[in-house]
């Protein structure tokens, strides 16, 4: 009963056997390899965005961090939620990528960025001359760290308030899929019709191995992105293997249905919880993670039984008394069964 | 009637003559020279504390951020009001610095940081293994930004805090001569006894050219931040200059006898404020700072004087109606006299 | 006829195989895995290191960077060969790790540093106070950037006249598993024994898909790099298939064996080459890479039966007239075949 | 008998005067003061730019390290020569505020950069894709390190060199008054005629306290200028000081007037050390510095007068025997006597 994390899942079978094929013969290295066209392509088409920079790098940290830093220069400000990975879970790589970019906390419920307050934190930040950083860009991550998925109007109107001041977007998408899946948008008006710049298009945690797309739309910045990749030591020499992931996942909608699979996982995780007695939902479970309070007793059944999950936050568990209740982050993935979720529910519920 | 800031007011004349005895021939360059062994001098004596590492400098920004790069590596955060100078006002300096550290904003009223708000705010940035930036530093403002002055015993209290957590404590004192007098505190009690490790020793608004010292209370981080210094472009080669400003400055109480100059002034304005019909006091005058709300036809009033001052914050007030009241910050200098706060006064009260 | 890079071959079948039976059920991420475990264990008993920090990255370039900034501060010199990989193929990385440290360029013949060239640059490097960078670090590569090798005792030779100034040792062995059977010599004589502190242990380039161990003697540096590494976005979440490579490279010396082919595919080469009409060899071709100096006619006729090589350097061959011999690079790797090696020389014997 | 450094000397008497006047009363900070507006003007009038950004700071390394990074990424390489000051003496200060760009050493007499060298050095560094760094910048100090002196025809050679690969050429003048008399030449002949797009306009080792201009002649690059001389911590608050002596120093010619007659003590020098018995010159002494080789017992007799300077490299000369020769650096400054340097040139001759 694995519900620690999407990225202790393994890959997916299709992908095993794409990592096969590409391992026959020799192959240019450094991403001039052929499936990297392909790759290219695909997303382009998925996309429908024929002029779009595509690169991949193997972890969703480089992706944000060098995808932030060729949008983003040293003395400007990043906007993004408080709980957002790049503040919270990259021990400061983006800050390590701009050369020192300040991240701007704003608030909102479940990770989500409220409108609100990112206008008044954005006209709040006004310039007096060089003394203070410059407005920069905004990203979004979609699904939240806290589970909940953004509509394309909602994306729309975060991205409306950032172009107020010119600001590029971007959209940390480490769960991308299941942002998709989950509101039915296209993979466009996600993003750069709603007015996303730069998209960190996760692979990793939805059935690959590592395997992250950076997008994009406007290819200005594409060079410096390379050179920024390369810098970083995130530009792969047998660059075929990334390829061959990403082009599994694309190919026939595995990715789309893989999310599928996590996201209805995730309600019945959630359907279930919010029956188990004395236990509640912190958050919406639009997607494939469950933020649950739940009784001490319970948690208690559900270690007992083999579940596997981390208290959240880890601050506010880590000594909590026995007969306080616990805030946990259960996240399902693509492989996780119905029966898995019904042993926790049973196990929760006694 | 200048109360834009304590930095658009002149040097006194005694440092102005030392600056012309120090111009007499040839000296050692780079710090060497024989002032800056008195300074060293000087200051440990003041402070108590014969072990001290001194270093000039000859800006503030520069004085807090070489501080912080010696005491925070890259990964760290550093906890430090919101509306601290670091964090609002060097444009990025610390981050530049510290390769990127992280500046977490803690609150509080007057610009002082709450001791609760800084206890949970450590308290929550539990290290998640290498997920997060680790707890680096805690930064307090002395004078803060808005005027409020800090005692001893208070400082003391969000030290110890930050040494609950092993954490070195910098003050940034571009005001510390005021927020002495203010007190009647020792320089040791302010600083190294209530917990500071490093302090940024303001001289530039006090009636200096332009010249702050950094003081290491702990010398063994002083050989890096003599690096740093460098690196940074801000070891002086006729370094001789700086030290007769900062020699002069420590002579005869030259520097307290300036602060309490400017600290009456300050209070002078400040209940006069607290009289003008409409007007009130937005935070605690302890120093040479006053932040005031104005209404707008005495503000109208006293521009027509020619008074000069900013509205504070610029975001607040940048298009506020005519109707509305307006927020200032108004700063006596070590030369401010009583007859530009009495007109400033009058044309406020009309 | 693939001679263009060993990072342009596949991965051994072993390799994965050992992929396909990690991909079984979850598995805690971020390099908790059971199978890092096993690899630290299998490297500490190779290198007779029982308290080696190690860890992996997927990169070669992400090995060397992280390392260096590890044990060099931003105000250090790194002496290393100037046709080193950190100094001429990684676009910087190494200064930007390090947050700015100097690569200062030492010379010898086949891109080996010469000792008494290492010797009087270290010497000359007199630390002038803060003024200039201070001797930071040596980093050897093994085997060379033009397929030389260095002995045990060449590397004790260098590391000593580092440690004259007290400074650690870095190697980059992106092939240090064809340095070792080029010369017969266990991992801890070429490494900690000689005085190499930090190793950049290579597999991308000798089998594998891509996976570099750092491993550290000293493990003082171990946290310092783990926060380095997480920075850099060089963490793997499902870092099991980076463990799973390593796992079974080092299993049954299958690294080693892998490297046996290589070097022998490469003495094919550099012998048939010798008795090429008109060609020559560069530098010694001890391991995998022979540079060879070829009639441009010769040349011809291997690139139009399908061989494909660089010439090298990039920039002394790229307009050169068509009656003058082009100088190239020739790499063989784990898996060149006889029929390959000796269909190449036939082209060029015409 | 001081020559040291031309940095050991004092102020001229019209820089401490311009000093006074400046200190009456209030001035807008930040450089905002009216004297900054003049020192603008001033300087656009003496290079003929009408257009040129100018910009002061306080010391040599920030004026040139701030100005390559507002030119050159961080992925550049800075082609300057192996003993230029950026090069040997500012601690890796343009390595930091690049973010970490590569100083690539090119080779030549006197501290000179030979156009042969420098166009070889261009031509090799093949941009490789992203693997290597991309050019930057060329950097041309003059006076040089080793006291020689470029025509502005020399200037524009090189200059015409970097322009082939369309490169910024940015000009160290720290003795930028030394040169022009040396030479003859007009402000705007040594500079952006010769196809310079930013200089370090030096006067801080020419007679005044601490202030240099950068001269950007496209003025594009002067926002980012402006922002990373803020994040620097290199603009001053109490601008005016640094404006007032930079006026001083401009008006009627005092630059030029202070730099002939430390060029012509220069050279009376430099003449004299050619008759004493068993010396050289290392170095044509075009300006203000001599560097020569002495007889050790000449060298002892002129310490044992009283005489001041630096053996130079520093070392070649540490751990010399008695019975060798010493080389040495002599600066002579803008108060340099006829009587100082005569007075070292007898107790050189005994």
């Amino acid at each position: 009963m694995q519900f620690a994390s999407d990225n202790s899942s393994g890959a997916h079978p299709a992908v095993m056997d794409a990592l096969i094929r590409a391992n026959n013969g020799f192959a240019p290295s450094y991403g001039a390899d052929p499936a990297m066209d392909e790759v290219r392509q695909q997303i382009r088409d998925i996309f429908e965005a024929p002029e779009a920079a595509v690169y991949l790098v193997a972890t969703g940290t480089a992706a944000n961090s060098v995808a932030l830093a060729s949008v983003c220069p040293p003395w400007s400000a990043v906007y993004c939620h408080r709980h957002s990975h790049i503040m919270e879970d990259e021990c400061g790589a983006p800050e390590f990528y701009t050369g020192g970019a300040k991240l701007v906390p704003v608030y909102g419920e479940s990770a989500r960025i409220d409108p609100v307050c990112l206008s008044e934190t954005l006209k709040a930040a006004v310039h007096v001359g060089v003394h203070n950083v410059q407005r920069g860009a905004v990203s979004i991550t979609n699904v939240t760290e806290m589970g909940a998925v953004y509509t394309p109007d909602e994306v729309a109107g975060l991205c409306a308030i950032a172009k107020e001041w010119e600001l590029p977007c971007h959209m940390d998408g480490a769960r991308f899929a299941n942002a998709l899946v989950a509101t039915g948008a296209s993979p466009a008006q996600m993003t750069w019709k709603a007015g996303i710049d730069v998209l960190s298009f996760g692979g990793t945690k939805n059935g690959l191995i590592g395997a992250e797309a950076v997008v994009i739309f406007d290819p200005e910045k594409s060079w410096e992105f390379e050179l920024r990749r390369k810098r970083g030591g995130h530009l792969f020499s047998k660059h075929r293997y990334l390829s061959a992931q990403m082009q599994a996942y694309l190919t026939d909608g595995l990715w789309l249905q893989l999310a599928r699979a996590a996201n209805a996982a995730g309600e019945r995780l959630a359907k279930g919880i919010a029956t188990v007695n004395g236990a509640s939902l912190l958050s919406p479970a639009d997607a494939n993670m469950v933020f649950a309070v739940l009784p001490r007793a319970a948690h208690q059944r559900a270690i007992n039984a083999g579940a596997v999950y981390y208290p959240w936050p880890a601050a506010w568990n880590e000594d909590g008394p026995n007969d306080q209740p616990l805030s946990a982050r259960l996240v399902c993935s693509w492989c996780t069964s119905d029966e898995e979720v019904d042993g926790l529910l049973e196990a929760l519920r006694n």
